[in-house]
């Protein structure tokens, strides 16, 4: 019997993309575009309704009317303020019962709305499990490839994220020739990408590595790439981007591998574990 | 025999201040300003010259001439571009001899900078040698201590701060309610308020943690807090600074003192290997 699946969509394009794979996947979709987040033109084609983040009754009762068993939550949100958040009567219980995880790193929040979302009945699901196309295997993903010293700076790199993500920090760093130039925590990539330019050091290179973070619930906050992260790469002076394989989201596989073309930029599939990958 | 200090000078009030005080305590002195970083006003009550970053002979040769037996390195100084250098026929030897060191984290290169000069037949030594009154030992200063969650956030950020330290990654970061905003890497402690500022969580708090990286030479680039630190963490909206006991420079005690007083924010002096300090 087809499952309807639950869409809670913030922003950007994946929202859609999801609601897109599940269909040609033979079921039916409902999403729920968070107010202020969602992006309404490419919710437009499907069955939808908007509310406000703090409304989780009005949500829960939307996805039940809509019999939907599975959930997928995807597309960035800003964490909002608990003043700003004004939330309903079930949203004030499901507030109560986030209790001290509403004061953790994002890790812990995600992870505990996972839970109650579970706890609720439904079958929370990643986005990765509709959006195949989107998560690459590991390797080189169009025609430039790291050289040498690129290699070495995303091996530096794959050691700071891991350390950072450990302690729920962030996923990513910009490392050029063995020197770390940005971190990101919470300002997010775009950001520190922007002060990467900033600060570059003497000589060419530069590498951005984004990883999951050790433990990240990739159910709620899987690390994502688009065109935009390959432009602000770019605009930063580096040589290409190395991200987690198979824990990854490209917005738009070939706009992003059109991109990296475009820009004469590497986009490499690495798998941490396994350590780094053969490039012969 | 009273010795001549010699002062490698980049921005910044503290190496007037360190020929004050070397001057105070029966030494001469003689300041090697360097073009664009040192503030001429404040060298001009002292015996000094102003010379380009890459003419380390014109450098060596002035040191010489003028007895100097003892140099203090203090003062920011933005890294070069190897262009931008353009050294003179000893500058180049002294960048032959820094080799793979150009191309290491801050830590390496300062480190292997201390290295030649002491080759050189130099006796380097840190500002704090000089400007012990810059330097705290435990303690709150002022009348404003940290509540019990700006203690626990201190606690994660010397965590946060020892493990970036140890990957020579930076000296700082910030933390509200247990959850890291900021990491500072090559864009500085202002930089790194800044952003915070943008990306503070709901509610309340958030401390500045600074510390000494583990391994760092300090008789080169020890951390610094200035009355500007104090206005650029009120205005992200934190409620205090915690330092490294003994190894944070204070550009002017008595400033940064009043400046948290009026803002009504902590400041306070930690020795991480010791826990964290009794407030009773």
């Amino acid at each position: 019997m087809p499952t309807t699946v639950g869409i809670l969509a913030g922003g950007g394009p994946l929202p859609a993309r999801v609601a897109e794979a599940a269909h040609a996947a033979g079921q039916s979709v409902f999403i729920i575009g968070f107010d202020g987040f969602a992006d309404p033109t490419s919710l437009a084609p499907w069955p939808h309704e908007c509310v406000r983040l703090g409304a989780a009754g009005r949500m829960l009762s939307l996805l039940r009317e809509h019999a939907c068993s599975d959930l997928v939550l995807i597309g960035p949100i800003r964490r909002p303020s608990l003043r700003s958040l004004c939330p309903d009567a079930e949203g004030a219980r499901i507030l109560a019962r986030l209790g001290k995880a509403l004061f953790a790193g994002d890790d812990g929040l995600l992870a505990a709305l996972v839970r109650i979302l579970g706890e609720e009945g439904f079958r929370v699901r990643g986005a990765h499990e509709f959006l195949f196309h989107s998560v690459a295997g590991p390797g080189v993903l169009g025609h430039f490839a790291p050289d040498a010293q690129a290699l070495e700076d995303i091996r530096h790199g794959v050691l700071v994220a891991q350390t950072l993500g450990r302690l729920d920090i962030g996923q990513g760093c910009v490392v050029q020739n063995g020197v770390v130039l940005a971190v990101e925590a919470m300002e997010g990539t775009d950001a520190m990408l922007a002060r990467s330019g900033a600060c570059r050091q003497p000589g060419e290179g530069g590498v951005l590595v984004k990883l999951l973070k050790p433990g990240q619930e990739k159910r709620a906050d899987m690390p994502t790439i688009g065109p935009v992260t390959l432009r602000n790469a770019h605009a930063a002076g580096l040589r290409g981007i190395a991200f987690e394989a198979g824990n990854t989201l490209l917005t738009d596989r070939a706009a992003c591998v059109a991109e990296a073309e475009r820009l004469g930029l590497f986009l490499i599939a690495i798998d941490p574990a396994a350590g780094m990958p053969c490039l012969g």
